[in-house]
């Protein structure tokens, strides 16, 4: 049985290939632009080579396809918009990337639209903040974004004190006030072209301190029931204001004070989501699908509390696991592996993951612990 | 990361396809040997274009793979002789599927070691049945089963009455007694090569009488306790009588008087497993893939009791499935859709199956009601 639409996917890496793999699950046609040895490689059902930032490539490439989607918002917009007139359907709208695309749009359509966010101030180059920074030397600490193309920690500085002046990026940047966050949030949310809605239930994240990565994601996220609802509405608020159709992450700040700020949106699958794939009814790459294709939105419950923890590249890494190590890995009960097929291993590069499924965040906790040991054992030789 | 070993699949059915994408997310290193547009071709590594069942494209395929397995048991076994004796590890191995790809074997193993299995008597032509059947009048009612070859309701023919016997087949075949059955139960058993065993719970298979084809499947499989550490123990006397490894599929007759009879095996995943891939902490065909690199073997527990219904081709089926009948099907709730890719469809094959979780037996079973509505709607077009 074949379902008949084309699909086409813009960028290879693990989100594509995760994507991929529901995908096929529902024998969809696929396929995917990218380099020759990305990820999704092995298991799209067509590669074409190609950059996903010029406009001849993704023209080219969505010419040939019903539905287009993307696993990273960094696309040639202007393609896309050409696309779009001349009737391929683009999940998420070429318009709604532009926002997302560059950070500072993205905290000027909070502000207009009333979405809590953290205070921010745009700067075009390094001068200009360098000269903003010399006449107000109070407004450390704060954090300074790029405003196009940061990605897994990259393009963000923290900036404690006039020490830390000299890692101020030299790019379009906005920067923001430091919030004393007492946990980092993230909701998954998605919209089909019917406008129906459907969002995971809030994920807690945790952050490796040096790389700035997603170390860990637990669901539930251990918040009250009132900012588990509070932090819904900001979602659902967020894919309506924006006209938003395909899946949208929504990650937030949980203030000391209680206060739920927006930090980012990325308008794909997240890698605070990859445990919906064993966790929940639905993972979150087959709600993608069911969104662009305009199916109906799948059940987002848990089965039961579950975790993620990444696997990273370290420095030495040989990028092997053999037999004797995975062995020990794999002893450890109720554990999900996932590789990414990546060819090289780099210090901070996301080599895969792992999800765990447990009766309480404890048993959850307890696990990574043990993964994380073994994890040390494996890639150490 | 890359786990090294290079696997080797025989047969590129939807078995080998669905063993592909739990090695995928290992990113494991699998090729398969089948035909060009085999429903593996699309998410293997590599498709060596060859038939299973000659012994040159066996060894010369065997020989490129540290691993080498089966999604179907009709393979050529003198290669697989000749590849153990080079040191190619096989699993399962050459001397148990001797046994089991003939029938015949099969029970008079069965006989030999003391499991329990319906009376048989063995014949080499029709002939020879048909003058056995000439002075043994009363013998009927029996099952002939061809010794060879028999898949998926193909070389099983029930014969009720002396009316039935044009229908005898032409080839060594065995026949048995008919018994009276109350329910057809599977369990499926794996064991590695360090000798770690792990089953899951009994499955409960219902036929299609036309057919007699897998219809349904459902874990529970409403049996009280003592009849499934019953089957448990069939299972494992099986596997340690055969000297397997590997998994095996271990299909029984529960009888009306409430004695269980071994039916027959398959050295494989099986249709009896597929909803564990949603179901099961471990799918079937993880598990698979851990026995056969000596692996711990996962948690065979089932999260939820779990459902299993075929999509099976149909006269006039046009192999297409479009969005709007689609969308209908993915309304119903806590369903998951797998489809196979085979280019064709025709009447009888399984083209796909649906898995469904559900908090009651009686819950299934009103889905598989709901799905069966809709898919004869969509299948008619």
């Amino acid at each position: 049985m074949l379902i008949e639409s084309k699909i086409g996917i813009l960028g290879g890496g693990q989100l594509c290939r995760m994507l991929c793999m529901a995908g096929a699950s529902w024998n969809l046609n696929i396929k995917v632009m990218d380099s020759k040895e990305c990820p999704a490689s092995s298991v799209c059902n067509e590669l074409v080579v190609g950059n996903i930032t010029e406009y001849q490539d993704v023209l080219d490439f969505g010419r040939t396809v019903d539905v287009l989607t993307l696993e990273i918002e960094n696309v040639n917009i202007e393609a896309l918009e050409q696309l779009e007139k001349e009737g391929v359907k683009i999940f998420p709208k070429a318009h709604t990337l532009r926002i997302i695309q560059d950070k500072g749009l993205q905290k000027q359509f909070y502000k207009n639209n009333s979405i809590p966010s953290s205070e921010f101030k745009l700067f075009s180059t390094k001068l200009e903040l360098e000269e903003f920074l010399s006449t107000q030397k109070t407004f450390v600490p704060f954090v300074q974004k790029s405003r196009i193309g940061g990605y897994d920690g990259r393009g963000v500085e923290l900036i404690k004190s006039p020490d830390d002046f000299f890692k101020i990026l030299d790019c379009p940047s906005l920067i923001e006030d430091l919030v004393e966050i007492d946990k980092e949030l993230s909701v998954i949310i998605a919209k089909n072209p019917s406008e129906q809605i459907s969002y995971y239930p809030a994920a807690l994240m945790k952050f490796d301190q040096q790389t700035n990565l997603v170390n860990t994601v637990i669901t539930p996220s251990q918040i009250n029931n009132e900012t588990e609802q509070k932090a819904q509405e900001l979602a659902i608020n967020i894919v309506n204001q924006l006209d938003f159709v395909g899946i949208l992450s929504v990650e937030m700040f949980l203030t000391k004070t209680g206060q739920l700020l927006v930090n980012e949106i990325a308008p794909r699958t997240h890698n605070s989501g990859h445990h919906t794939i064993e966790g929940a009814v639905t993972s979150q790459f087959e709600q993608q699908l069911r969104a662009i294709l305009d199916l109906p939105l799948g059940d987002t419950s848990f089965l039961k509390p579950a975790g993620m923890l990444n696997i990273v590249g370290k420095v030495g890494d040989q990028n092997k696991i053999n037999i004797k190590d995975l062995q020990e890995l794999l002893k450890i009960p109720n554990i999900h592996l996932h590789l990414y097929g990546k060819k090289e291993s780099r210090p901070g590069r996301k080599m895969g993951h792992i999800t765990v499924l447990g009766e309480s965040i404890e048993e959850i906790e307890a696990l990574f612990k043990k993964l994380n040991n073994e994890l040390s054992k494996t890639s150490s030789k």
